[in-house]
């Protein structure tokens, strides 16, 4: 038991393996557990099958102090986590009775008749504490089959497993002394340039122990993760601080915020800040800018809405697009974008607005505008810029959408200043 | 050797560990070998670490007969997959000046220059075969360090490892016997029924073993999951086919669509046959649903446009909202939903419209309404409702945003009949 370390999640359910599913649980646990410093080497995936089950808890049992499992706590039949666990230690399971009641009134309230199958999410095995579940019917446990291994189940529900997760697991996995010191990070995020170019430039900090920094790639978006481990929180914000410092300065511009922030954030907010307001007009990208922006809180403050022109009857009769200028120069144009941002600037009152306008595909591509081309204008009270992008068409209609919609707020990033 | 079966997937990367990503790839991955018919019963994830790496390894080569990964080919000091995986079974690596050559070009022809540290990229085990990379630089491989045991290493860029998996891992596969028969699945889509509810009027076919059938929830969807397995294609359809047919005599209207159907592709599919057009008019979803539907190809055939009316001048100027309206009842309302859906129509000139008015918080709750009411409205050439329906705050700004979507789509899917 001596070499056992950290904690190790297990994620439970055929639905997993088959890829009917992605493992969004896991992602979430492993970023809670890094925020708590506690060392997490292994994730794991098995699927409702008892054997392997019982092997994947045995083998965890050897390696790490904490197992956190996800799914299986149902009360159909594949549900076999409360089950398997007690059998992979020889326990014996035992009904909880107010758990039991519990189940019944919660399913009572929902108006639904309770079925004698929910009767099996009352057992734990002997010796287990409860992990309430506040919302909804199957309850995880707390439960130490041997000295120094703890198993802590959750059900497979995203939104129970989290309010689970934060009022018991938390605070117990604090008082549990895994944490090897705590863990501090910062994700800058940047826009407008390729992985491979933002590291060849931090090359030297992609080389540091402590804190590390590490890039990863996402649609269009590049980040930068800086990892700090110190023995409290104060002295890993203080090992962050230089990196990022010294990041921020080697990458100028291209950095357009950190952590939680996005595009739509980031010019919300600077727009808040200069009093102004923004507008959008799209075509190729269907709404995606404005659900973008209303996406973040209190968007209301600065963005006012704006036209979904995906015919051109709309990019003509809501925001004024010329038919002459559709007729020489085709939507897919940069008169078109300049007209359909100054229109959507005029239409909707706004200081601001940015205009999408492109060959999202599968179809319509031609020589001349190939699928993957997109124009993108910026109008404000200095006027309209617009310039046509090539996406490139490999990656398909939803990656040329996003990336779109990204420029466009890259754009009036940049024109704020 | 005799007992190793089917595949495993091993996702390499410390950002898994600390949660900065999903683990798209396991998903991505999970459904292509369950459509091969290839076993799948374990997924693992290891971070960017030497020794956890080897230790994986070679666990691996005895329990499954391939290996998947993905991740750690890059060019950067914490990318380790091929020279751990060589140190696993003691095997030297060699350069491929082909390969070498072919990143050189690559990396000129984005009009970046080439780093030293691109060249580990060219190398390979002695005796693995080439896994080519035809969009990035990093090649994996084809590796058979032991009898009966075989690596496949993928780049972690999901577009990347696609690519790959179809040119040339996919036919590799096909051709090395793994498959135990094949797997056929059915994906039911349900809006507007609880899982549990679902679940309790199927519960007998929940318990069958083959073809199985297995409930998910999603964000206001549910799914059922029919999987066969049989000797080959035709005689797993033959099994799903009557399953499907009974579920769906079960649950009639519920079931919107199957597979890769959405709300979206399935309204404009029906509005498509029948010769109508559609516009949206969103308040509180700030343009989601003509995201939703614009992320359909060919939407432009059926869908127009509309107005994203996040403010309340554009309700007024941009939909004809009258100001007395908004002054008595609030946006948020029956009244202004209505006027903003028949606007919207009137505007645009599309057949239907739908439209959206709500709170979608965290803030501007009242008691009269709090987050998470909406009103959906949906106008047709027979008249125009409208209703009010409350999502709850507790699952957030996302959550009610997607669910207000989703209902708008499903009441004008069941106004078409």
């Amino acid at each position: 038991m001596s070499t056992a370390v950290g904690a190790e999640v297990l994620c439970i359910g055929t639905e997993l393996l088959l890829g009917n599913i992605v493992n969004g649980n896991a992602r979430w646990l492993a970023e809670q557990l890094a925020a708590l410093g506690i060392p997490h080497f292994r994730q794991e995936v098995v699927g409702d099958n008892r054997e392997r089950l019982i092997a994947a808890v045995q083998a965890a049992a050897g390696r790490c102090r904490v197992l956190i499992t996800t799914g299986g706590l149902g009360p159909t039949p594949d549900d076999l986590t409360t089950e398997a666990m007690a059998a992979a230690f020889s326990t014996p399971l035992r009904e909880w009775p107010e758990v039991w009641e519990d189940i019944q009134a919660k399913i009572s309230a929902r108006g639904r008749s309770v079925a004698p199958s929910n009767r099996r999410q009352a057992l734990l095995p002997e010796g287990a504490a409860l992990l309430p579940n506040p919302t909804g019917t199957a309850p995880g446990m707390i439960w130490s089959p041997r000295p120094g291994f703890t198993i802590l189940t959750f059900p497979g529900v995203p939104s129970e497993m989290r309010a689970m997760w934060a009022a018991t697991a938390e605070p117990w996995l604090r008082q549990a002394g895994l944490a090897e010191g705590v863990f501090a990070s910062r994700l800058l995020r940047f826009w407008g340039v390729a992985e491979s170019s933002l590291a060849e430039q931090v090359s030297d900090l992609l080389a540091l122990s402590n804190p590390t920094v590490a890039p990863y790639a996402g649609a269009g978006e590049v980040k930068l993760r800086i990892t700090a481990r110190a023995a409290d929180a104060q002295a890993a914000a203080a090992l962050l601080a230089p990196v990022e410092a010294d990041l921020r300065a080697r990458t100028g511009s291209l950095c357009y915020g950190s952590d939680d922030d996005s595009l739509a954030s980031v010019v919300l907010e600077r727009l808040r800040q200069r009093g102004e307001t923004l507008a959008v007009a799209e075509s190729c990208t269907g709404g995606a800018i404005g659900a973008a922006l209303t996406a973040v809180p209190e968007a209301s403050t600065v963005f006012l809405g704006g036209v979904i022109a995906y015919a051109n009857s709309v990019k003509r009769d809501g925001l004024g697009v010329a038919e002459a200028l559709l007729n020489t120069h085709g939507a897919v144009s940069d008169p078109v974008a300049i007209a359909m941002a100054e229109g959507a600037r005029r239409v909707i009152g706004s200081t601001w607005a940015v205009a999408v306008t492109g060959i999202a595909g599968p179809g319509g591509g031609t020589a001349a505008k190939p699928v993957g081309l997109v124009h993108v204008a910026v109008a404000g009270p200095d006027g309209c810029e617009s310039e046509g992008i090539h996406f490139g068409a490999s990656r398909g209609r939803h990656w040329i959408q996003t990336l779109a919609c990204g420029e466009a707020l890259q754009r009036l990033r940049l024109r704020l200043g």
